[in-house]
């Protein structure tokens, strides 16, 4: 099933796809049993928004193999983390807006996993039950302030670097599942989930060590190698098999 | 004035302490101009909370020269800046929560500035117009997991260690004042805000350079040296000059 947020004649919702494509609106929110309103309206009428409001985004870096390579870092004994700040979230459609403090944003394209309860010291078997659901993201990145910084946070924390939607899919099998970046069509990031290093499950145990995860706060699973950099003007999209297509673009700051 | 949030009788409120001592009970947010109700309580007859719930804690590191000395830390060419997240944060008397699998847990007494209103590329002279006060807080910091990790998310993103209040006092001087903090009554942080490499003003501009602040989020803005170790049963005490003092005990976790 596929839950959105999205504005309709001025008003902002959450719902869900039909099986006829349209957007059906529910009252509440979706991770506490939403029940469906009885109003639907055409895809095409409405504005997809971000498809969650995280109160938190915890993110996992240096999770695929190939990007650990292609960054010169060696593969971190547990997940590395690192928090992007919920101003920095914006919707499917919406602008990414380039900084002019740096000369070097890059796009990096990953699964993100909502949450559907509150929760702390998970264990890894019992994750799933913790889990909402999955959408895509875009992990923008001021590479050069991040290599000048050491530390992740500013490079990661200008308004728009994070991108989110365009759908929560609850029936995605995080075990597995094709990942694509383009670049103005053209393909720069290619692998499969099935590929990270630190699995789902094993994230959300190590994150529910350290604190409290709140439902709807977002986790971001780390990118894969190819990585590179964005340009005004740029239309970025990240693909998940199975839940949907993110499109941003990119303008000048 | 000092605001505060408390609770009396199950309810929570904020409002402000009186001439009197007394607790007066205030209708919406502080930095809305939340208005008197006309109820009020004595002090010793609510518990204070934390003196707010912000959205985002941002924090800025390595803002002192004798805490860079002896980090073994260069002294940054602009500010270092990192998130700690909102279940970090607990308030005045709550206890901080050792967690096991760190053996070196530091308290980090530091000035926090509450942010008034949303607010994006502030120029430092007008940084002013956007805070609404002061407060004191404990950048909590497992030192360990710090010095592994290099990013400073883990180590400092656990539950219970962000203590922040008692009070935000809306008329301090941020240019000055006394900052000390004391382990079981022993003085082992002294230093005075006018020692900030980067001062609050400052501050202010480079992070909303970056982020939208928003109403009720707060910028930690560095410990001065003399950090150290805090044990299970410790009682910490971070005080500034004209606000109040900060106490929390450590429990294991």
């Amino acid at each position: 099933m596929k839950w959105l947020r999205y504005e309709h004649k001025g008003k902002v919702f959450y719902g869900f796809l039909t099986d006829a494509g349209l957007v059906a609106a529910a009252a509440g929110l979706p991770w506490e049993g939403a029940a469906p309103t009885g109003h639907t309206a055409a895809l095409s009428d409405v504005t997809v928004l971000a498809p969650c409001q995280p109160e938190k985004i915890v993110c996992v870096g240096v999770n695929y193999l190939d990007h650990a390579q292609e960054s010169n870092r060696s593969l971190p004994p547990e997940p590395l983390i690192f928090l992007k700040p919920p101003t920095a979230v914006i919707g499917p459609g919406e602008a990414i807006v380039h900084p002019d403090i740096s000369d070097n944003v890059h796009y990096e394209g990953e699964l993100a996993i909502v949450i559907k309860k509150r929760c702390r010291a998970v264990k890894k078997d019992e994750a799933a039950e913790y889990i909402f659901g999955c959408t895509c993201a875009n992990d923008v990145t001021a590479r050069d302030l991040q290599r000048k910084d050491i530390q992740f946070t500013r490079a990661k924390s200008f308004d728009t670097f994070c991108p989110l939607g365009p759908y929560i899919e609850t029936g995605f099998d995080f075990a597995g599942g094709e990942i694509k970046t383009r670049l103005n069509g053209r393909l720069v990031q290619s692998s499969n989930i099935n590929r990270l290093i630190f699995k789902v499950p094993e994230i959300i145990e190590f994150i529910s060590k350290v604190m409290t995860l709140c439902p709807g706060d977002v986790i971001l699973t780390g990118t894969p190698g190819g990585v590179g950099r964005m340009q005004d003007g740029d239309l970025v999209e990240v693909e998940i098999e199975g839940i949907g297509v993110l499109k941003n673009t990119v303008i000048g700051g």
